[in-house]
């Protein structure tokens, strides 16, 4: 195999969970190589929830990859099964989405996505287009492709068929949708978690039902793990770091990983190349290098991903700044108050403690400062003038009075 | 119970199989005699194939019945489901039918089910109408009012399942189609055969999923026996008698079945009323009735039916020279021949023998009259003129030599 084609494969096959195909990979490289030739590389994702957290980017992150050895990446907007309500009124969370939204939705992945991603290398496409011209009769044919045992074969459809939870006969339509749309596309690989092992093998089928003259490679990633490196990262969970996050979020939750953690990033998050992450790994081994350099490295290379140059090293001054150095932030809330208000009182408004009884216990213990110096008056009343006001390490805000 | 209510419930559940929802149906019974409020009768049929035989009138008598008390019949074309091809290609027999097609087949629908329904309480109905309206997305939310598990529990599902027949998942729609097509429709009784009881079940779930204000009862028809008395009355076991069978045909078949036969036939297929049976019967039992006359008068009925007034009694005339008196027929294939052919050529061509060697045979064994002689040279050729060849009791034909 040339050398080229083997360091991109190398690149490819990094931090996969599984790839089904990889030979069609090859080919597809090489032709690139060779003749110039492009190839698709399709993702889905849920038109309704733009919010994306560094657990989305892993797939993101490949797609990128791929675009450096001519991959056109299909960023697929799944926005037709959005617009269908969901009659049974069974799933009150549910949302129907109008045009409008979708759009709107659209316009916020890309500004997150093009972060990572190669704006000249990627078309946005919303499947309703074709979908909904399948109508009716369009469905049903396509429905012809699979017999009901294949589909109860999945994992989840087994399991709750075999529990007796009940499956919609509608959700049997969700996987050949979602393969449908490879037939479309006429896409090349298709990517997405481990858990979509089914529906992606979907469309390797449906391609070759509809003789396209295509069947797709599929490839898989791994579930990223959250911050305390054992979940996955979720909203839900509160593990996460969100691609919206603030530099500063970004910076000090990335530096509160374990090491094994921060390798695990390294491969699935970093642009830096296996042979950089090599290296960094060799210096901590030998003892060259500090592990907490390496952190901070990983920490500056996502907070200037989303947030520009120079970001990252701003984050980390201010970080040093707060937690190492334990001074003040250059940045923190401000709060007007009217003047005579109760210390208790402002730390309540300033957001510092959940109530004033909360307040009184956390001045005779010592925690509370004004100015940097501790308070130990609960019955103080505040004049006019500016004030840091800080309780524990971490927690501040100023109050102006006039 | 008012007595025409009464009666009239007791001729809709004459010969019945099963019947869902009686209350329903005496409700909208009481209405109609009442109000005068008219209610909706559907039966589906498949709109490949108009060739209809006496098992198909079965569950058109019974619409005719209740045409008698205020219902409004649906006769609903299955025209969709035959505009889809077969993607998969894997059912040959499976006709695709064009537009011009399908309203030809409707056309003779008509031809054949106004010898028995009323025209003007009779709506034609096409459901590609509204399937097709349907499209992607209002197909997924129809599929989603019911669970797998459910639709497993049909009796041919669940046994194809249990022997790992494949099942497409396309066939799961089909029920949930008919299903709609009582929604679509504003349905209040629905009639089928017993073995269509979970498609006919589909539209009272689906009307009350829809919140129609409307769950339709269910009329459930058994199968008719052919004329052998064992086995389903069908085209492909030859035991049945054609809609547009010829009078003599549909006379002599008749007149075939047994006495058993004939009384299961009276009550599925006759017009007379249960009251008007019932001293057949008496008569029949009491001996001052022959049940040769019984069934000559039942044989009668079902001509006159399809071939109109006074044919009933030319083809009983004409039975009666035939066989009765062994005479010969007024009416027989004609066919031209070539002077000086072989006789046993002659007995093939006019398709009274199926090979010369056949022939030979009936003619030592005396079974072959020319002009109501028998022949006993089986070399004789046959000049110039007019013969009536005659093999066995009931096959003629006549040959014209020039």
């Amino acid at each position: 195999m040339e050398e080229r084609v083997k360091e991109a494969l190398a690149e490819i096959q990094r931090g996969t969970a599984e790839i089904i195909d990889i030979e069609r990979i090859e080919i597809l490289i090489k032709n690139y190589y060779e003749k110039g030739e492009n190839f698709y590389v399709k993702a889905g994702f849920d038109p309704t929830a733009p919010d994306l957290h560094l657990g989305h980017t892993v797939l993101i992150q490949k797609m990128a990859t791929f675009q450096k050895f001519g991959g056109i990446v299909q960023f697929l907007i799944g926005d037709f099964t959005a617009t269908i309500g969901d009659p049974t009124g069974k799933s009150e969370t549910r949302k129907v989405l109008t045009e409008e939204q979708v759009i709107a939705n659209a316009q916020s992945y890309k500004e997150q996505v093009f972060k990572i991603l190669d704006p000249e290398k990627t078309e946005v496409k919303f499947n309703s287009k074709w979908l909904k011209e399948l109508g009716t009769g369009g469905l049903i044919s396509l429905a012809s492709h699979l017999t009901v045992a294949r589909m109860l074969e999945r994992d989840d459809f087994s399991k709750r068929y075999a529990s007796n939870t009940p499956i919609a006969v509608s959700e049997f339509t969700y996987p050949l949708l979602q393969g449908y749309d490879s037939v479309a596309m006429g896409t090349d690989i298709e990517l997405g978690g481990t858990d979509q092992k089914f529906n992606l093998l979907m469309g390797r089928t449906l391609q070759k039902a509809y003789n396209t003259g295509k069947q797709q490679a599929v490839l898989m990633m791994p579930i990223l793990e959250g911050l305390d490196g054992v979940q996955k990262m979720s909203k839900s969970l509160g593990n996460y770091i969100g691609v919206t996050d603030e530099p500063n979020d970004m910076f000090g939750k990335t530096l509160s990983i374990s090491d094994e953690l921060m390798w695990r990033y390294y491969e699935l998050l970093s642009s830096k190349s296996l042979k950089e992450i090599e290296e960094l790994k060799n210096g901590v081994e030998n003892g060259t290098l500090h592990p907490k350099k390496v952190k901070e490295a990983l920490a500056m290379e996502i907070v200037e991903r989303f947030h520009g140059e120079g970001e990252g090293e701003k984050a980390k001054a201010e970080f040093e700044k707060v937690f190492a150095n334990k001074d003040i932030p250059t940045d923190m809330p401000e709060y007007e108050m009217e003047s005579g208000i109760w210390l208790c009182q402002a730390l309540v408004d300033a957001q510092l403690v959940g109530s004033t009884s909360q307040a009184r216990r956390d001045i005779k213990a010592n925690a509370v400062s004004i100015n940097q110096e501790k308070v130990n008056d609960e019955k103080l009343n505040l004049e006019i003038g500016e004030y840091i006001l800080q309780k524990g390490k971490k927690s501040f805000a100023k109050i102006i009075i006039k």
